[in-house]
């Protein structure tokens, strides 16, 4: 913001007219506007000029970056975001990435000439990521982690992990599959560390056997279940790390004859609306999904209107749902 | 748009001038200006004056007014209308309305002030609607029904409904009950009638006791179901107006020890992901979520550039996916 100041000062003009100059020109004075114009370019005003479409146009539109608009975790948190931007009179423009950099870059380019107020990722901040601190514009992560780069609105996904696989261990399951996502993914690895943790402090020893990786689809369940179906020493019980991922694998084990809890008992993870309605209903992490998109929202507002954020990493409660798909241990899978 | 011939015949000019004066008035000369300014206002050009908004600023963004994104068909045509859109450079925004009329309301005006170039309705047209084309904007509808006061792209909801009643129908089903909809919803309506018709033809008599109104969620299948069970006389199968009902509905049965197939068939619509993976796996109607979004982009992008449209009510094929959950008639449920 400095250097809108240092364009006003050389053109003897308040920052409102300059905003106002570079946002509705035809609302300034020609004369006004060729002052403007000669000081942006004696300034050489750039990086500011890109700023316009953040900031001082104030377009009251935010960009959402999605993985996958059609994931219930997601749709469900973007109810949220909705839900208060448009109290607040803010216009939601989608983004949906297909988890792919290059497209997040196109969105990013995109914010830029669509004078977009600011952006709320719906996914952890990942090394690749175009969406840097130097872009000089608002951004929050909805799902982040630690030490994000931008603020972040989150539930610690390594305590609830744990929290999960201290449920299973304390049914007496002592051999624990994972059906994780993406092995790069940094909720995998949360959630991985969770499990790591509560199978520790248990004194069960880690097996690499015992994780079989997915991409949180579905049909990445059914696959990933096939692993442990195969395998000549089962585990007993399963926690996978979305309920997608679990609902799918569930069809892999009737396939093999193996029924929850019976046969073996299996968890998943964010409380999707469908888990309820599994055969049998799932035990699962909530996730507030709906209330992370609303909190995200307000952060970002607060980045918008630059004020002083009281945290940087807003955490909130998540929730052990015990439901019929987990009981206690008899027997291998 | 013949308004705005009719200025730029009065102001003698082109019709780009004009819009270029309304959108971007610094890029016209001061003396074309007041001549397209003086025959705006001999014209009583007020309608096109909001039109504006929608059209000669050309944001190159769209509102896309959704019921409920958490809803797996809804986002699924989302994805579908941001593929295109993205392709074109469009922006989308998103309106979640909660099928309230009044949020609709409030999208419209937030339209209005956004210079959003037009609109997409994933819900038909209903009479309350307050997108009426008197407002004189480009919208299209998805999921609409014959003789939409807007361009409509869409299956054919009669049709499916009687194709999907009549499968059941061969496998010897006589009396078949209905999951429906909310009762005044077009699409309910439609897959009514298509049962009626289907039932008529093979002859079966029309029995109101035999449909439970829900509200298309998941939470309303298992609440209708629950009729079906409590009837001395059950229909052998069920046919549900979309996959999250039937879903519902499935908890309801079992609860009850009724297991599909074995004791009772059931059928859904909209071939949603999930159906793939319910117990048993669900016969329904795949409806082209995706390419009905990509299509009504299409047809959009075509209003916006006033281009001809080859047809007002683009109907794309369903089609019947016939999968465990329906099977020959044994007896009643």
């Amino acid at each position: 913001m400095s250097s809108i100041r240092e364009v006003a000062l050389a053109a003897g003009v308040s920052i409102a007219t300059v905003s106002r100059a570079l946002s509705t020109p035809e609302k300034v004075s020609k004369n006004t506007l060729e002052r403007v114009n000669a000081a942006i370019d004696k300034m050489d005003y750039r990086p500011n000029m890109m700023a316009r479409n953040f900031r001082a146009a104030r377009s009251y539109s935010i960009v959402v970056l999605v993985p996958n608009i059609a994931n219930t975790f997601f749709s469900t948190a973007i109810r949220g975001i909705q839900s208060s931007a448009h109290k607040a009179g803010y216009a939601v423009i989608l983004g949906n990435t297909n988890d792919s950099l290059a497209l997040e870059k196109e969105y990013v380019n995109f914010v830029r000439t669509r004078q977009s107020d600011g952006t709320i990722q719906l996914r952890p901040h990942s090394s690749g990521s175009l969406i840097t601190p130097e872009l000089n514009t608002p951004v929050v992560s909805v799902c982040g982690r630690e030490n994000s780069p931008h603020p972040s609105v989150r539930i610690d996904n390594i305590a609830a992990a744990q929290t999960l696989v201290e449920h299973l261990i304390n049914q007496g399951h002592q051999r624990i599959g994972v059906i994780a996502g993406n092995a790069d993914d940094p909720h995998t690895m949360d959630r991985k560390r969770g499990y790591c943790q509560a199978i520790e402090r248990a004194g069960i020893s880690f097996d690499e056997t015992l994780i079989s990786y997915g991409d949180f689809t579905l049909c990445s369940g059914v696959i990933a279940a096939n692993h442990f179906v195969s395998m000549a020493h089962r585990p007993t019980a399963i926690f996978s790390m979305n309920d997608e991922m679990a609902i799918g694998a569930l069809q892999s084990f009737r396939s093999a004859g193996l029924n929850p809890p019976k046969d073996f008992s299996i968890a998943g993870f964010d409380n999707i609306e469908f888990s309820k309605y599994t055969e049998p209903p799932l035990t699962t992490i909530a996730q507030p999904a709906e209330e992370l998109g609303k909190t995200a929202f307000h952060v970002l507002l607060q980045l918008i209107e630059e004020q002083e954020l009281p945290s940087n990493d807003i955490v909130l409660p998540y929730e052990l749902i015990v439901r019929e798909s987990t009981q206690n241990a008899l027997g291998e899978l």
